[in-house]
């Protein structure tokens, strides 16, 4: 246990330096590590392959699902992906040093807002490994070190790519460990870096909900939290039937796996008979199962009928909940009583509910006429994200580069004084 | 102690149901209820400094020094200012509901960024009863409920505000309970405050450092820290001299007690021998100790020696310490290894030092040519502050209006669906 404390702490002092040096880091030279990255990957693809190669059989070996084994694979359009994604980054603009805000003020001083990295980020990962060059990538560009936990089964990959990485990042002339994966698989690892706040800034955890909670809970490191998304669509009765079943319709099936997929659809009690006979259609053609309330029951009595549980569940499968509602107020207070404050979209052609729906729904995403599934940082143009946040405190919804920097004040005079 | 905890979990849950209703209050029920407290501090004035008498006799029998019973005292200008303080509040632009980079994606959708409220916030402050008003103010202004946990020996003086604060929130047709001031004077109501994630989403502790680390270390919600100030003032060798002597005397000397004033003076050694002996000699007219390292005591033999203490301590009093660098790098290392990273300043005419200087000192506010008693939230155009954050995530430098709100994301499309 010493050792690996030692271990982490070591860990910790090469990021918090390399922090420093990548804080200042030229917009060339990042954009610069970035290609190069994206070349390594491809370069050494046949190693990433051969690393990729043993931590599958060792997968099979220690009998792991077919889910989790296909998750862990790397192949040549995998490694393709990531190198894009790293180019990707590379042309972004760099969020560093922008500056916002600056104004004069009475007393003659200029005062603006300056973006800064927030220094070390430590990120928590599962089976995925084209998490560790997507996080490496976002963390480099928002002038951030990175401690990168990823899953053990994926240590050999893992290893692999950031050997590309650190290639590159010195390459371009920055500090190598601007990227550390750590290399012991012991869980003691993960609790130590959640208790070097001296060391690191902030907690990504991505993975599911346990890992979630369990770090939240341990972590004495600020947490940037993705929970789970039960997503809601309210079809409200001054909506426009076409766009509501079409919206309806995407938000559940045009991925069932993803956190941004609509969970339960809401419908107004006077337009449920005129939507839901065609939405039921369309949803058994595609094969979703749906559980209804006893006034949906009433209008399509195929459907099972929906307990207390279905309205808290991500179901992230194809199934959906329906449930119909007298109207916005009842929509709003169902979301609120059993949503997870991800993503919730209201369908209506009314000016006036829109707003109240915009204004009143407290999640990190909130939609208008358009399907849940857009919640996503690619979509709202930030890039790639590195998580998304249900939490309420410093970033809400997908996080890309700028939730990985925060704001300082700056103050230009010219020799001003205060009276 | 389970009374304790019911008590407080009663109040968690009274705070929640108003966070709901702050967060859609309108602009002009706000304002109203401000107003209204403001009139009523005033036509209160009796029965405030009545409740203040009972704390001050309370207080001067448990043998309370005169600084603390100073702290502790209304007065009727105090009064005034706490009811001048809501009426400004009245004045900012409301934060909650604002959009920001409402833009067109190539999907067609709009999205953009909406201001919205953190819920509730739980303030723990020491004996100033000025700070139940104000904090009051500042939270319903942004939509959220406050939770009040002030001195126990300011208890009676600050229930007093706070009746003045719950008739002008109903009068306004808001919920009282967004302002509740916890009435159990126990340390133990503290600590349940900090173990109540699902009813409070912030904590902002007003205090000595002592009570602030000890709250950061308990807490299992968000804190926004304000530690401790030990500011510099870098004068590099192309300064004009006159504009240093003049921010470095103004950062000293126009108020010792604050965090923001200057802690250490830094001055490179080419200019040295031109601004210290006039700096010197101003300062102890002023009646400022000086404690310098070698080379400044070269310039000045009656300084006293500076110890490895002097660096790294706030005094808070006249007292300064002074050390003579090599030049911005030498000055840039010293306020990394020994800073606070509150408020730092550099005096120069060289454009590429100071946009150096802006970049890389990693401070919450950073400045030029300017004293450094500028860092706050009434100078900066925030209105007033509910603290200043050394922190890094969420809000660094003053806290106002804006730093007790988030954004979330909304999208509004006309039938949008992902492809």
């Amino acid at each position: 246990m010493t050792d690996i404390r030692d271990y982490m702490h070591e860990v910790g002092r090469r990021a918090r330096a390399a922090a420093r040096e990548m804080a200042r880091a030229t917009t060339a030279a990042k954009n610069q590590a970035l290609e190069s990255m994206a070349k390594a990957l491809e370069d050494d693809a046949g190693h990433l392959l051969a690393a990729n190669e043993r931590d599958l059989d060792a997968g099979r070996r220690d009998g792991l699902g077919e889910a989790l084994l296909d998750r862990l694979a790397l192949n040549e359009d995998r490694i393709a992906a990531m190198a894009e994604g790293l180019r990707q980054i590379a042309k972004l603009p760099d969020p560093v040093g922008e500056v916002s805000q600056l104004a004069y003020r009475p007393s003659g001083i200029q005062v603006g807002r300056m973006r800064v990295p927030l220094g070390v980020i430590g990120i928590i990962y599962e089976s995925r490994p084209n998490v560790t060059a997507d996080a490496a990538g976002l963390c480099l560009k928002s002038g951030n070190a990175a401690i990168l936990r990823g899953g053990s089964e994926a240590i050999h990959s893992n290893q692999a790519i950031a050997a590309c990485v650190r290639r590159a990042l010195s390459g371009a002339g920055l500090p190598a460990d601007a990227v550390q994966v750590v290399e012991i698989t012991d869980r003691a690892a993960v609790g130590e870096l959640l208790r070097m706040p001296e060391y690191v800034d902030i907690i990504v955890p991505r993975g599911g909900q346990g890992l979630i909670e369990r770090i939240s809970r341990e972590s004495r490191v600020p947490v940037i939290k993705h929970l789970h998304g039960v997503c809601h669509v309210y079809i409200d009765d001054r909506a426009d039937c076409d766009k509501a079943i079409q919206v309806a319709y995407n938000a559940k099936t045009q991925r069932y796996g993803t956190c941004n997929t609509m969970e339960t659809l809401l419908i107004a009690r006077d337009i449920a008979a005129r939507v839901l006979p065609p939405l039921a259609r369309m949803y058994r053609e595609a094969g979703v199962e749906l559980r209804g309330c006893p006034a949906a029951r009433a209008i399509e009595p195929a459907m099972k009928e929906a307990v207390e549980e279905d309205w808290t569940t991500e179901y992230l499968a194809p199934v959906l909940s329906i449930r119909v509602v007298a109207g916005l107020e009842e929509a709003m207070e169902h979301i609120r009583r059993y949503g997870s404050a991800h993503t919730d979209a209201i369908v209506t052609e009314d000016v006036g509910r829109a707003r109240r729906f915009l204004h009143e729904v407290d999640s990190s995403s909130v939609m208008v006429n358009a399907s849940t599934r857009f919640a996503d940082g690619f979509e709202y143009g930030l890039g790639a994200e590195i998580g998304i946040s249900t939490d309420k405190l410093h970033a809400r919804g997908p996080v890309g580069l700028e939730g990985l920097t925060s704001q300082k004040f700056i103050v230009i005079g010219d020799g001003h004084i205060r009276q």
